[in-house]
């Protein structure tokens, strides 16, 4: 089977986490924005296209199927490349998790456009620092917190008991959090979440990807930035 | 079928996005913090008890099950209540409809609380006059305006062309808008909205739902909060 993921070129950000499930599985997909620009997004988000409207990317083609939200994108490729355990309670747990693992992401976001989106992040910096210092202090070890008990409820190596679509979000916040933010991760005591995204760095297919020009490297651009004023 | 919802007291909050669809649903629920207290809650956050560990409430308990995160909980309560169209690709844009709802709310909460969970409002009024400032300019336009091109895709009614608990979520925003935002509201031009909440509000169970002591009015320890400077 084949995908056309849309994303906006030049950075990881929400798109990243659908790119390493896409990878993980092997499965065959086109990076469209980056073929063909970021114009070609535009039509989908304007209306100007078959299924359902996104708000935003990423959104994934399969088929006449237009996907957007990055949980709902994974809740539905984890059946199809065994990256979801059987059964519906793993289900609904997996998707809990995914969906933890959003809310998280959009507060990482938030440390640098804590005021607004249209404006540069030197125009909310004072704001920036409050909110990251908050951020650094609370939010950090209190979502790290609640997945390194979630893998050790599923025995300590998975939070599923099993490989999932899950643990390749967890890699990303971890990778995430150690670009954008190393002094704070360095001190959070989550044995489980770093063996836990060690694991799926050598998964091979991860690897791989890793390796390749495909992932692109953090930025300033996208989620996770790097700003060590926020870190401190 | 009987559930358990558990959500903190005093307050809709996002444990509303749950009542109105048990209730749309007719379905038989205890809201269990409201008869035992918010101390309910807390084995289930501490993993004290069995099944997925959530991260915050809300949560329902449907048998064995604990499920988590308010969109997860909609989409396992659906298809049992008929409140979801049938077939994969309805079901994926009901989702990715009801996440961006979610998103939506995190923003709305972050409106006055832009720097920390841990400060009262007071304590980050400044912040918050900006940020909100920012949310009634860009943010409201932008996510109205996405639901209302939804609806009118969906041929002007509803934006699955059917009844679904996507419209109760709607039907929760604009309310608390009104409540929160008046002024801010009654700037969008958004017809199809208005009249699917509207329409919501009439269905017999929301109607009595909403006439009943079980609707907690707005209030300012919600997630849609009325402060004057906000709206201004």
């Amino acid at each position: 089977m084949s995908y056309q993921l849309y994303y906006w070129t030049g950075l990881q950000g929400r798109g990243e986490f659908v790119r390493l499930c896409l990878e993980d599985a092997g499965a065959e997909y086109a990076d469209v924005a980056r073929i063909e620009g970021d114009d070609a997004i535009m039509p989908f988000l304007n209306g100007d296209r078959e299924g359902a409207m996104p708000f935003a990317p990423p959104f994934l083609k399969s088929g006449r199927l237009v996907i957007a939200q990055v949980a709902n994108i994974l809740q539905y490729l984890g059946p199809r490349h065994g990256l979801v355990p059987e059964g519906e309670s793993k289900r609904l747990h997996a998707h809990q998790l995914e969906l933890t693992i959003t809310d998280f992401v959009a507060e990482v976001h938030d440390t640098h456009h804590p005021v607004s989106n249209e404006l540069y992040y030197e125009d909310q910096r004072d704001e920036a620092k409050k909110r990251a210092k908050d951020f650094r202090e609370h939010r950090i070890p209190k979502f790290l917190g609640y997945f390194e008990k979630s893998i050790e409820r599923g025995g300590g190596r998975f939070p599923l008991r099993e490989h999932s679509y899950v643990d390749l979000s967890l890699f990303q916040i971890m990778a995430g959090l150690e670009y954008a933010f190393p002094k704070a991760l360095a001190k959070q005591k989550v044995p489980l979440l770093r063996d836990l995204a060690k694991r799926v760095a050598d998964r091979p297919n991860i690897a791989a990807y890793l390796a390749s020009e495909r992932r692109v490297p953090f930025n300033t651009n996208g989620i996770f930035r790097h700003y060590p004023e926020l870190d401190d």
